[in-house]
């Protein structure tokens, strides 16, 4: 870590690239980068020259000489690297259309990070995420490595526990944008805000008091349904019950919807596979209009329109949480490490995340202490789900898999989800070799997907 | 305890009772009972009359002077006694129609101990048997509590934790009826077999092994799958997924069917509801069945006929723990007891369902060790729940019981089951003042029950 | 907490209280004090009104216009204060001459804050605290608590325990001066160097790292050694066996060398009783000449012989704490407070030392994660002894403290350690009325103290 | 399993032996033995050959056909064996008289099981029982291990977490001898007790009821100090505090007596020490006796001498769990085993000795629930230690035998200590492979042996 700083992006290709661009750029005094490496697999390396070349001409438009690397060649961008960042997706976002369609064409939940299709993600993903891992411990083993590949939190837990490699954190922009809404809905400036998160990835809760102290959770609680007080924008933003987080005295993240209003959520996913298309079908139609953007040879700053991808502020935490490190700055952020304690319901060597102050030593996360009942029981069921999702993602075995199914409070056991988890296995057959066997029996069974739009990919 | 014991049995007009009678009958030699006193409330006087008559036949057809006393008053029965027993339901069968048909009319899951239902039972039960403790703190404080009501677990954990009485145990037949069957189906005698169960009641796993300490559990997997190689003789016993049985290498318990196979177990209960009625209408059937049998001034032995009741069993177990403790036997029984360890993944604190030598000290219970991971995740989630669900049922708080409704992996969050919760509030008011405030405002809003037959009751 | 800062001060007769204000002038900017009150009890009148009056000098010499009061009234000085910060000795230097002397007299180690003598410190201590936490329960509610009086941990124990105050935050200057000499001896500027610390007061262990999170604590054990090459300047500074050190990669506190090096720490002990007095003798003489010096009305600053008292920075240690809670600064500082998981080994509720982000909502632990088997075992042995000691503090009952005792590692259990714990009972009879009982019946069994110096006090 | 039972005794030469037998000659109808393989090492073969010839005449003296085989040959004797019990002691009586009167020389405590003695017969023994693991898993992997090798519960430990053996069961006579003598002291028959262990193997308390589950620890308390009224017949039975007993309201053990009254513990053994010679030294004298006795051709039955010897019970404890394992008897036994939350206050996977009801599956121990905090600090202590000293037996690390030794309650650190160490590693060379490298350093240091009697072995 002399010199200048190497960065490699696994995932170079993402249309995400320019913002994490812009965040580096924006940190250049405390973090002097060198140069970037952006690796993506053949099928991406379209996408990834263009976002390449944007890329250059985004430093290119600063007083900084820093040197945009696109690669096919994963050994070649790790040798060396300081910081690896990982925002790949296995399969592309066809794998995303059916991870969300096929459980949707049963009428169970088809969603990205949550439910059947969620799963599905970790299977294709964490063999991935096991040989990088493997790569940097041959080629960069003083090397951080920084995920925001989802889902985040099971990518790291299979870090820590499989691949045996401590420097790893997770991130999600989920915190973020929490912590800059609430401070707008609460009239505080964030700095003046003291927040207190804890759980995991996805689904997890915080507390927040003012300067003194104060907890300011019920106030803030108050003033959420104040401002809902009308009708809802659209459905989506189905409201939790009120007297259930008074119950709780905390703020669930955002994905909780999924599981204290599941019959609002399903319902709403499946009016928009009936109509709209799902998540994966409306994103890729964005990022195809981004890419068109990015190939104009005049854009050297990140354009708007980037916003609408959701996920905003993604790479803007992994480039403050880099920085935080490279420079030692011990910066309060919420990240995906090993548990150690903070969150003690459960148990300590497992990944959660939670509020940490983040250094050149990684993650010193900030000790929750216990969580109410309900919250405990439902995060103690969430990180079992974890466990064996990613041992099945590992072992290929169907009746791991299976178990992780059963276990994921939005997929109802029984035949209909067994089948969704058959069609799910066959469509993504290419990205599951661990299970191939499985596979094979189901196909000689005759078992085939459904979903019109998925058959045809 | 000295001379003759006194035995007290609350909810004395059940049907269970002859079952209790033969099960005391069957041990006087080690347990010499003086009195039994069968205590209900004005609704069950009919029913408690005949069947302490034809308890009295059943005594005086025995070399023993057993006195059977019936009565009303509850003080009177608990004064003195060595063992009370508890068997009573919170609003007849009427209420347990309720519990069931209000969910049903809502496509969801109406059960007596488990899903929407099941904790309204809790609900009704738990504000019951804690006046009764604090009765025997007075009249009784050297009696065992030995409860068999529904939800057992439930129960014992609230006398244990708001109770703050030591000395109960809960009790079940689902062991016993699992230990008979798979020695039948091992062809093994059962004294050659030993079992460990571990989790909480009406959701426990269990290994058997044979005299020489090997794991049948493997075998006896393969076992129950060669049996009901055919079709399954009703939908009811749809079988569990072999593969989710081999990889945690334990034996559910049958309600595991509720959360392993929700949609098979959420069909047929639909069916029943819309067809022959649910199950506490069939029982109410059985039971007007079983008292005309009782009626019957020659009766004097338990009539094959109570089998059908289900349940069978449950008052055996009962008995073969008070002659147990009385005759510090230290038979091996399966009990809801103070966990101590005994289950690592749960609090030390809290009630769980084990195997246990079970003496003059009460319950001994067998450690059982570390849970595999997609079991410990459930029963911490079930833990959770019935922590909620005891608490509502103490304080009356909407927002916890909304919180336990949520946390009940057979409740689908979102309006359908809030509408549910609120109808069963209703619908159950006379025997939940705890919920006063909240029924008032529910009242006022307007809500009324949708079912037909639950209007009218 | 708006305006300026009401800071009220027990124990404010103390030698230290120089030091506090030098602490409290440095960082006005950040922490607004408008006035001091200065408690103490009557013995320690004459004490507080010149250090009063030092103090006022002190301020005078600033531009700040602070106001100091001087009181015997607690209440008056508690009402509506901020910062309550605690330095009193109940008993004044005196009760520590007997702490010390009475089991050197026996040949055990007498010592303030371990052994026998520390633990009639915290005898007489803790009724004070808890009576302190009462009165500002009601006189200022929304007050934090800064403790420096010893045994500190103990003190934060106490509490949050019994006292249920949650806003205590414990100091020590064993940490501080830890961090600057080990920066110094690496060479490395402290903001350079990442620490974590965990245990309890006066019994934890460290570990330090860079800024690129790189472990070098087996490299400082490696110059400590260096250092030390020659003979130590005095057997008081015996070392750490080198090879103890590198099994457990940490570095101990200083107090540690009585555990770990019993012998030499005992026997110097004994050395000193038998020829220039025990320690506090020693100091009585430093804190006569420094209160001379305070006398000197021409004296506005901390003098320099305030450093050979002993504790050092320990002010400025509370002073930091203050100013980051009361400007929500986040400074990192190893404080007393509640564990909530930092120390895994230890229950979550209890009091422990630790690595904390201290802001307006106090102490945020940083979770250490597990500590090594050694230093396990005897953490934990150390806790209980604690509670124990804590137990004893406020009910008086002689078996307890009996249990406390023998469970010190320091005291070797037997007739002779009885004896002197009895002898300590009597010879602090004034500030034990929880004792009284034992402390009579002690008396008519005819013990009496051995030590001629104490038999004079 | 099938047919004649075949036993391995590894140190078959010991003078216990005879005990044995009369226990497996009590229980043949429940373990019908067919073989019984006494094993030792050289420097044992004489004794092994009159114990051999004097154990072959007791079963011919009834009427049961077993065959006694004396051999060197440990392989031969494992081969297929059903049990391997191990009562062997490395380096015979002699390296016990190393253990003890080392310390002595230097005024520390020798003893065979605990203080600085202690460690190193752990040292020692830990080593070849996990030789005899891996010769079991080869030759006999079906065989249970039944140790009463000391020190037992460290054997345990080793054979649980190094050896990965399941199948092992650590027994000692010290439970069976206290239940015996306190249903003496209540009048009560042993039958009419519930006894409650918990603890580690020579460090564990309990609590006993009477058969209605009444706590009768506190009549026990009052019971044993009437009777010790007068003057203790000699200071070896120093009596523990009563307050002591009444706090924490259970018995301990007899090994309490060096960690609660350890001055007067040291001050015995130094007299021995100083007169009659340490306890190995008696013990040889009695052995010489015993075996001039067996050498008797007419003596075909245990000589009551053999009581004398200390251990009585020992070798019966271990024939009651062979047989409760071979018949399934789920016999109360107190024995050494995995935790597995028995004991909720030590790690779940370590060894602990507890009251379980053994059978065909081995231990299924009684979950004991929480230890007081005294008790829980000690035990924690202790387990540390017990770690520390296996993990040192294994590797030969001097950092970790250090630790081992520091953390000993019964060893004063310091300069004293660590040459007690250094001797005691120089005298056992011969049977401390492991730690040759350090053992070498000292030499080269001119460490040499202070007493005479150790230097002449």
């Amino acid at each position: 870590m002399t010199g200048k700083v190497k960065i490699a992006t696994i995932g170079g290709g993402s249309s995400y690239t320019p913002e994490l661009m812009e965040g580096f750029i924006k940190r250049y005094a405390e973090l002097p980068i060198g140069e970037i490496w952006l690796v993506d697999v053949k099928a991406g390396a379209e996408k990834q020259a263009i976002v390449g070349q944007m890329a250059q001409r985004m430093w290119d438009a600063t007083p900084y000489d820093v040197q945009i690397h696109t690669t096919l060649n994963r050994e070649e961008a790790l040798k060396d690297a300081d910081f690896v960042t990982t925002q790949f997706r296995v399969g592309q976002l066809d794998a995303r259309v059916k991870d969300e369609r096929i459980p949707f064409s049963y009428g169970l939940l088809g969603q990205e990070t949550n439910g059947a299709g969620g799963m599905f993600k970790a299977f294709r993903t964490i063999p991935v995420i096991l040989e990088i891992v493997e790569d940097m411990k041959r080629l960069c083993p003083d090397a951080w490595l920084i995920n925001f590949t989802n889902p985040s939190g099971m990518v790291t837990e299979a870090v820590l526990r499989y691949g045996q490699w401590e420097k790893v954190i997770g991130l999600c922009n989920v915190p973020v944008v929490a912590k800059m809404g609430e401070a707008e809905t609460l009239g505080v400036p964030q700095a003046d805000l003291i927040y207190k998160f804890a759980g995991v990835n996805h689904f997890h809760w915080h507390q927040v008091a003012d300067k003194k102290g104060r907890d300011l959770t019920p106030q803030l609680i108050d003033k959420l349904y104040e401002e809902s007080s009308g009708l809802p924008k659209n459905i989506f933003d189905v409201p939790f019950y009120k007297e259930q987080l008074q119950q709780m005295n905390m703020i669930p993240c955002g994905y909780h919807r999924y599981y204290y209003r599941f019959e609002e959520m399903l319902n709403h996913g499946l009016k928009e596979y009936a109509t709209v298309g799902t998540r994966a079908q409306q994103v890729k139609a964005i990022e195809h209009e981004l890419f068109e953007l990015y190939k104009d040879p005049h854009l050297d700053y990140k354009p708007k329109q980037l916003e609408q991808r959701g996920g905003a502020y993604y790479s803007d935490a992994a480039c403050e949480t880099i920085a935080s490190i490279y420079a030692n700055k011990n910066t309060e952020i919420v990240v995906s490490t090993r548990n150690n304690g903070a969150v003690l319901d459960l148990p300590a060597d497992c990944a959660v995340e939670v509020t940490a102050y983040v250094g050149g030593a990684g993650a010193r996360n900030v000790a929750f202490g216990p969580l109410p009942t309900a919250e405990r029981g439902w995060l103690q069921m969430m990180k079992s789900m974890e466990l064996l999702t990613i041992e099945a993602a590992i072992t290929g075995d169907y009746g791991t898999a299976l178990q992780a199914f059963i276990s994921n409070p939005l997929v109802p056991s029984g035949e209909t989800a067994t089948r969704v988890m058959h069609e799910l296995l066959i469509a993504h057959k290419a990205y599951l070799p661990q299970f191939a066997n499985t596979i094979t029996r189901l196909e000689k069974e005759g078992i085939t997907v459904k979903d019109e739009i998925v058959r045809k990919m």
